[in-house]
């Protein structure tokens, strides 16, 4: 076997990240061969998700190796994590460094905060897609969008979609393939309502209610961080 | 809102699990609704998985609440899981109390040799599906499986079908297309390299060669523990 060059992938872990975001990825990403990841916090103590169990950092903002990949996931702890200066201070000094700099979810929303999608075609959950443009981002509606050394997945479950894109672009279509199939990637979903395109308006009626209860003002913040950063 | 009535789903954490046999499951059905999610291992200490980083158990096999829905995970750990007796005991515990007996990818090993599957139809990993009838289970070749109260997962992703089906049992099929939203669960793989069907031989033959390299011996330890389950 031909050794792989080694490769180290972190993920920024956050309060509230949407775990799946986070896992996703790491797992198929975590078969690059060759490959660390770690999961990047404020401190080494364990970071509660969405799902309602924690994380466990591998690093710290302090101590954390600089990666060839930056992966920001997302999720309603977003917004605070965009308000959190020691969180964008590690964003900003590790990105230049990295080869890819890419998201999950309303990860792109951080990264758009960061400035670091300004020019940049990207992507994002269906549900904050509208404000990847307040960030001088260009929104595109895919699953996953490359542009140059960005990539960027949509919602959740996209993120692996998002990882074997990036897989491919790394090792090779044929490494991509072996990892699919080892990870029996072949998905059937139940029911035919993973987009808004397709749900019904009951659906969407009820996401909308509940994304208000769970994150409300997330919309003015977002803008507000938009508009920090066009301040400069 | 009318209230969901509660509802407590356990994961088996052990050493060497595929980490997202457990954590995309463990998103989904962390939505159902009035849900707790446990992890719970033989000791509070971090579980190593294959993707490089621990997962934090909340309960241990000592003070873990009785769940309503037990999911055993797969992985390359399975059989050393299947081989402590601490491990099996916890889940001979819990399974009589459980309202529903599940599991994801090579779990589904776990719960045959545990004999919780005798009679019952199950799916697995397709490298592994062959085995599942060595406990008596009836082999189905689908992404996901339910019998009575037994729920099966294929492999590793096919844990997100799996739950998606769960919770349409559970909750109703209105409140799994929410959450499908939420997730964007609309899955869009840029290979079709899944199922061993659809791959190809080169593929094929160096999945069979990574999997010997990685858990030599493992259809020998799984039929051994098919003996010891017959033998009583």
């Amino acid at each position: 076997m031909t050794e792989l060059s080694p490769i180290r992938i972190a993920f920024l872990l956050f309060p509230d990240v949407t775990q799946l975001d986070l896992t996703g990825p790491a797992q198929v990403l975590s078969r690059l061969g060759n490959a660390t990841v770690d999961l990047v916090a404020k401190t080494a103590d364990p970071v509660m998700t969405d799902a309602g169990f924690a994380l466990l950092p591998t690093a710290t903002f302090a101590d954390a190796v600089q990666p060839d990949i930056l992966c920001i996931p997302g999720g309603f702890g977003v917004n605070d994590a965009i308000e959190d200066d020691a969180t964008m201070a590690w964003v900003a000094r590790v990105a230049p460094g990295a080869q890819w700099i890419t998201s999950v979810c309303t990860g792109s929303i951080l990264l758009g905060a960061a400035g670091l999608l300004t020019g940049y075609r990207a992507t994002s959950h269906w549900a904050q897609h509208h404000l990847l443009s307040e960030f001088g981002a260009i929104p595109v509606k895919e699953r996953v969008v490359i542009d140059r050394n960005r990539a960027t997945g949509g919602g959740v479950t996209a993120g692996i979609d998002f990882a074997f894109t990036l897989m491919a672009a790394i090792r090779g279509e044929a490494h991509a393939r072996l990892v699919q199939l080892s990870l029996e990637y072949d998905p059937a979903p139940p029911f035919d309502s993973g987009s808004p395109a397709r749900a019904d308006a009951a659906t969407l009626a009820r996401y909308e209610a509940m994304a208000a209860r769970a994150a409300p003002g997330r919309e003015a913040r977002t803008r507000a961080a938009a508009a920090r950063l066009r301040a400069g």
